[in-house]
């Protein structure tokens, strides 16, 4: 049996992930919850950990290795940012230490891009992509869909550029405040429907138009007796059509890596075979651990 | 002096206004108020028009004709939508009489695209169109900016197809209810801002990035140090750009005829400007003055 290696901590805005890994990624205990940055900020960060610690069984010599949100300015102690160009390896060197309970406790930075007409930032993703990067080669997109969708431009190893789409934030506002609600417990078509492709392939092939084909969600309804649930399928088409647009702009035959899980993975990869984009996915959950664990071994060299 | 010839109502979703008109087009009374048909729905839509006739203190014999929201499936009569490709004069021909105090009085119908791909409504714009068709020869298109903007190509005096863009719902609802939402009374930098314009001439050439540029209002004031009120012009002017893109695609070299006023006339005069677009401006409330009385003339012969 494996032995327990070190803990390995993903905490969001909204959510809290915790393993506890072997050298070699086994998930030997694990505990999840709703108490992200935003409530472990009222509650107390040390509290909050200490919760989950014991959730998961942890033992208590173990080093802990933390990225996300609580690294932001506001969250528990602000871990800064790496600089665009930079290698996946430069962001254990600069993880801060936090005080908790005489553990080794450590929170990794972000990655920001300084540059003056796309400027951009990412917190948290950045394992995922560490994660994922041992599956690609060469020059490769990588995908990691969600409230900030982020496509990240690798070149051998290195984070060469990224952009965020604020697509997941996008849909849930407009669905929740803006004329295009549906009536409640309306639940959306899948990435199967007629709707959701035909927005993805319209918006991919005509991205100005996006802000008009959103309004077809409402006059689809007043005209061609669109049901709202495939109402909701348009308006999520339309927005990841949109984003593949922009994410693929000029980069014609690249290949994408999708890092995403369960209903979000379908929709992408419903949404890149339409429009003809070739792709391969990689497990969220998956990635994050691995890049974490590749994190923890650059910094504790023993493990 | 002008003898007073009819009513003019425009009725829209939150706001009533109604003038008092003489055959030559001189206002000879006038009233305004918050109560459009969504408050109007709940008093009752008579006792509304009552009480502005009697603010504009409005003789009791004129005729009425009203557009807008009023006639709406919802609103006080509902009145139906015109299809395109559709001419102007079909809109008085068309219009539906509502029972009331003995008056003559008709509401105008929208108008509808009912197309598969492009479903559009509209109701209450078909009026200043009405009033900006005399300025108008052959084939243009007409922009008319708001909640809800919309773009027409008008052709030798019909209405060709329009296109909806979500335009100022979209503004409203991420800046109060997303991540970009500023502090409280953050008035947005002017259409002469420098982060007005860039952001309309960057998301007019790079309309796929849109839900992308958005988040650089954030991430410029986390590592540029963009201040809140050119965030807001930013957002303003990455939506406005997208919509200029959309609307004027595969129709290069035409000019636009935008009817609006004040700050909303301003805005959009500059982004025209910005991309390279010519324009020229007609007043949104003369516009829909004209229009309402030149359906008047159609329905009323002898006014």
């Amino acid at each position: 049996m494996s032995a327990p290696s070190f803990i390995a901590v993903d905490w969001g805005t909204s959510s809290f992930r915790l393993w506890v890994l072997a050298a070699d990624g086994t998930i030997l205990g694990e505990s999840r919850g709703p108490d992200g940055m935003l409530s472990a900020a009222k509650i107390g960060f040390s509290i909050v950990l200490q919760r989950h610690l014991k959730t998961a069984q942890a033992p208590s010599n173990l080093p802990i290795l933390i990225c996300g949100m609580a690294g932001a300015r506001g969250g528990w102690m602000e871990a800064g940012y790496v600089e665009t160009p930079a290698a996946l390896t430069d962001l254990p060197l600069r993880a801060v230490e936090v005080s908790f309970s005489g553990r080794d406790t450590r929170i990794l930075p972000g990655l920001c891009q300084r540059t003056e007409s796309r400027p951009d930032v990412m917190r948290g993703e950045e394992m995922q992509l560490f994660g994922a990067a041992a599956s690609i080669a060469g020059r490769a997109h990588v995908v990691m869909p969600g409230t900030h969708s982020k496509w990240v431009v690798m070149d051998e190893g290195s984070v060469a550029s990224f952009s965020t789409y604020m697509t997941g934030e996008l849909y849930d506002i407009i669905t929740r405040h803006s004329i295009l609600t549906p009536p409640e417990g309306t639940i959306a078509e899948g990435p199967e429907s007629a709707a959701f492709i035909n927005a993805v392939r319209d918006s991919f092939e005509e991205p100005g138009r996006i802000t008009s084909q959103l309004f077809a969600a409402r006059s689809g309804q007043i005209l061609n007796r669109l049901k709202p649930e495939a109402a909701l399928a348009h308006i999520s088409g339309t927005l990841i059509g949109a984003e593949i647009s922009g994410g693929t702009a000029g980069s014609h035959g690249t290949s994408v890596v999708l890092v995403a899980s369960g209903r979000m993975a379908a929709l992408y990869e419903k949404a890149f075979e339409t429009v003809g984009l070739a792709y391969q996915t990689i497990d969220a959950d998956t990635a994050v651990r691995r890049g974490l664990q590749s994190a923890a071994a650059h910094i504790w060299q023993h493990l």
